[in-house]
């Protein structure tokens, strides 16, 4: 830390994405990315736009927003892109959080929100998982706090009912509630539909995950025209061309071609109920999984000594040191040949561990 | 504003960017974009690239901060990139002013400024450019204050020499100063090279100006490790993949091309002088430009109405309506035969209102 940095980041520590080594090829089970490419439509129209690079994107990112508009079945007007949905994570912590207004999420869960809460100098309260590491959604009833729900939650996969989220807005109608549906598209119910009935509701999506788009960074906000607007006050302050042109190019075509991705979803799914009955067979706790990834754990090994054993073999899978979850570990569901590989690793790991 | 915004926006004002009309095609002088597009290499390694977007970018951003490295003859550990040079700027702000820290800048300069500041509630004091718009560097001399200067600077086009900036720098000792060099490759000189001797100087690049990458949004931030690792702190607790893979990819590329650069800027500034010297013949008030735009005045007709009858005729230029500088407008370099357009439009209109 230089002399010049503000202290009032001495509480700091910033989030660790997932691992990306150099020193092999690894099969990459960490960080949740889909195993597809984009569709080559989006490919041949990242390429014609990047053409024209030498002109600034559009800040209000029309073609994008209509197209978003008409799949969620949403108004323009109701809808933010971000530069990925960390962006708008961000700014709804700015926007909605204070010294007045603290935050609150579950203890496990998104790493990323309590490092925007200490980023903004936001008081912040988490609520313990229950012991089935599920929601207890009764606790952020009527809590005066503005309340972030992964849902699904990661690390967990596990899923909240939309009635339940109902539940905890009607509760907090003065507080805003963030619902991130990162990883809705593999099994939860969004809660986009509800936007024009509950004024305290914002929901984020990404094109990380279901729309093979990680490296390319768009996020979604969907909220009321009124949030959207003070969302925007803070993209107009701090960002303005948050969106690239080649990204937002991708966004649309990636959205015109909904059927290749709906069915990767299935096949991941299908993929994911495949792993998660083969590690059960091999004596696994397996969560109950509504993303691409499943939450594992093995009373026959520890969880950081199996992360690193795969590892060696070339399989990279997330292990996080937290209190409640070191002995899981997070794995990403790839294709069919990467969870075979995968279970042929792990087989022989717990193998050689018994002998 | 919805009732669950915060507070602690109340005076906050977003930028406006340049518009972008869409009722008919118009020549675009008025946000300072290149008119030539990026090259053929970079567009090809784009689509490429746009195949591997179901993975995350690299966060570390490794093979541009060593491509960089290369060009700019500083180490890979002095540089950051960011999503275009406004999140460099707004990390500055985060990073390097706090209450106990203000901000000073010209009172005619980027408009972003101010907005950070705002946004941020960091104080501010506003330091009046000389009665012929140049920056009177004296006058930052050992301000116990973070100092942001545009060098060139903006709307104006004029430049402080390294060695004027030294001084800024030597009488500072305990503040940052920030040297946003959008405009430096028009003319200016650089304050890269000055790094390793002043451990408290950033200088701001991007990729939106000479480069031809306005679209893709890419900046940089130089300055010794440590300040990069204060920068990159707030970068992890904002968002990791900030620069997505395209841009990234675009942005080796470009670098890997810089003839094509060197040319299409000796052309720009080869363009503004035969303006010049045209519009000075026609009356008007030219300031001496180091930069792709260029800030004038005419005493035959008012800034507002050569802006509204230029749109009128299908030539964006920006007018700001800024106290001392509403009788001015702003007009970007493009290629000749844009510029003559433009010329031959103003002399038109001059005519017109002589008549």
């Amino acid at each position: 830390m230089s002399k010049f940095f503000s202290k009032k980041y001495d509480a700091l520590t910033p989030y660790t994405p997932g691992e990306q080594p150099r020193d092999m090829q690894y099969i990459k089970l960490n960080t949740n990315e889909s195993p597809f490419p984009p569709p080559e439509a989006v490919v041949e129209a990242v390429k014609r736009e990047a053409g024209a690079c030498n002109l600034y994107s559009d800040p209000t990112c029309r073609a994008l927003v209509e197209e978003v508009a008409k799949v969620y079945k949403v108004r323009p007007t109701q809808v933010l892109p971000t530069n990925g949905s960390d962006e708008i994570l961000n700014f709804a912590f700015m926007a909605f959080c204070d010294r007045d207004t603290p935050a609150t999420f579950a203890d496990i869960t998104y790493g990323f929100y309590e490092v925007f809460a200490r980023l903004h100098g936001i008081p912040y309260r988490t609520i313990p998982l229950k012991e089935d590491f599920s929601i207890d959604y009764r606790e952020y009833m009527g809590i005066h706090s503005t309340v972030f729900i992964a849902n699904p939650n990661a690390p967990t996969g596990l899923a909240l009912s939309r009635a339940q989220i109902e539940e905890i807005l009607v509760s907090n109608p003065d507080n805003i509630v963030v619902v991130d549906e990162a990883y809705v598209d593999f099994g939860g119910e969004s809660c986009v539909s509800l936007i024009d009935k509950y004024e305290n509701l914002l929901v984020t999506q990404t094109f990380s995950k279901s729309r093979s788009l990680a490296g390319a960074r768009l996020g979604l906000g969907f909220a009321n025209e009124k949030l959207i607007n003070d969302l925007n006050t803070l993209k107009y302050s701090t960002n303005p061309y948050n969106v690239n042109r080649m990204t937002m190019t991708a966004g649309v075509v990636a959205l015109q071609n909904q059927s290749y991705f709906d069915e990767k979803c299935e096949e991941i799914c299908k993929t994911r109920e495949y792993t998660k009955e083969k590690l059960t067979k091999l004596g696994f706790f397996v969560l109950d999984s509504k993303t691409n990834f499943l939450f594992i754990r093995s009373d026959k090994i520890d969880g950081e000594r199996l992360y690193n054993q795969l590892k060696s073999r070339g399989i990279l899978v997330r292990h996080f040191n937290g209190e409640r979850i070191r002995e899981f570990n997070r794995v990403t569901v790839g294709t069919k040949a990467q969870m075979d590989a995968f279970l042929l690793a792990v087989t022989e790991i717990l193998k050689e561990n018994q002998a």
